[in-house]
């Protein structure tokens, strides 16, 4: 596994808040690797838009995938940019003054101009990479994609060569006199994401197992 | 309290998964009393950028701050327009075919072109609302802003007129054949969120207890 570290350009270095900006590669691939949607921007008819989406990594390489009917998409396809934010909110910093409240977490920002996987491989790779990240083992579980569903899917590679990492993981950052007041509260409330009790679709048969892929995930925390 | 139903312009019409569309108001105004981050999108030297930020709701204004010196806050402070989404997801869908697979979710993108909060009342208002938002409780415990603070803050304002809401809440949308052939699981597994122990900072007087608002929150799921 590359360690390279991030080579930001001007657009991915970080400005505001410097001192959470991480640039090794590996925390990178962490939250990529721990989030399970991400928001998609472009611009589409001279206004910015975002939209939540699945994602999934191989490498250095962000698969996304959609209809081929959508705006968004057939705007990618044909060159537009691109930038993903992939977000984890890991808590809530209760600051002795208002000012100084934020929270905790983990983010990646990602650049590029995303280009259309034509290569039937590589499609279904980006599939299986998107599939999995959502569902771990499903890609193997469940039917596989028919030509007439891989014909309607889009799917967009996105390089990761230009991304910014931010992560903040750290008590309230007070002033040295709100510190020295003692009278009011600071601490950390953290979020917790954990998976539940595995819901069965009404028209299963009635024997039907919970296979080992979906119960394993069950009570973990997520991320 | 409006239950005025959301009125789609083009651009926030929703185009692709219709079935999941929600028009009224209500379901926007929940959502974004729900979650605690939302991605502020906009085009900064001709591409488009992604932010994950906090946000408040007072009626039909977000709220959105952040320093006066950073550049995504200027840009709209000069009128740019911008894109804003708030996504809470609530589950994965497991399908018996990986083309189905999909998420449980709610939803909101809102559209429009922020303006700069200039009088001194409503710009405490739109703080108060982003604070609340994070941290209930935490405008009335904590030390307000200074005078010097809130001149490096910029508030912005954000009509909710244009909004695009979806939700998913339902079993796996499976083909009839794959429903029939019945070999494959399928289901939901529910993501949860929810609050854990709060961190008491470490620079705190010994004896200081979590204050109520802080603690009341503990082990309640979020949204």
């Amino acid at each position: 596994m590359t360690t390279q570290p991030l080579s930001p350009t001007p657009r991915s270095t970080v400005r505001r808040g410097r001192r959470r900006s991480v640039t090794d590669r590996e925390t990178l691939y962490s939250i990529l690797d721990a989030g399970l949607v991400c928001q998609l921007s472009l611009v589409l008819d001279g206004s910015p838009v975002v939209l939540p989406t699945c994602y999934g990594r191989v490498g250095d390489t962000l698969y996304l995938h959609g209809s081929t009917g959508a705006a968004s998409l057939r705007a990618l396809a044909e060159g537009a940019r691109a930038c993903v934010a992939v977000t984890l909110l890991d808590g809530v910093v209760y600051a002795r003054s208002v000012f100084h409240h934020s929270v905790n977490y983990r983010s990646a920002v990602i650049h590029g101009t995303p280009t259309l996987v034509d290569d039937p491989v590589t499609k279904l790779a980006g599939l299986r990479a998107v599939t999995e990240r959502l569902a771990p083992g499903s890609w193997d579980h469940a039917r596989p994609p028919t030509q007439r569903e891989l014909a309607a899917t889009a799917v967009l590679a996105l390089d990761l060569a230009e991304a910014a990492v931010k992560v903040r993981a750290a008590p309230p950052g007070d002033d040295e006199e709100d510190v020295a007041d003692g009278t009011r509260w600071a601490g950390v409330l953290p979020l917790d994401q954990r998976w539940g009790e595995p819901e069965p679709c009404p028209l299963l048969p009635g024997d039907s197992d919970v296979p080992d892929h979906v119960r394993r995930r069950a009570g973990q925390a997520l991320g």
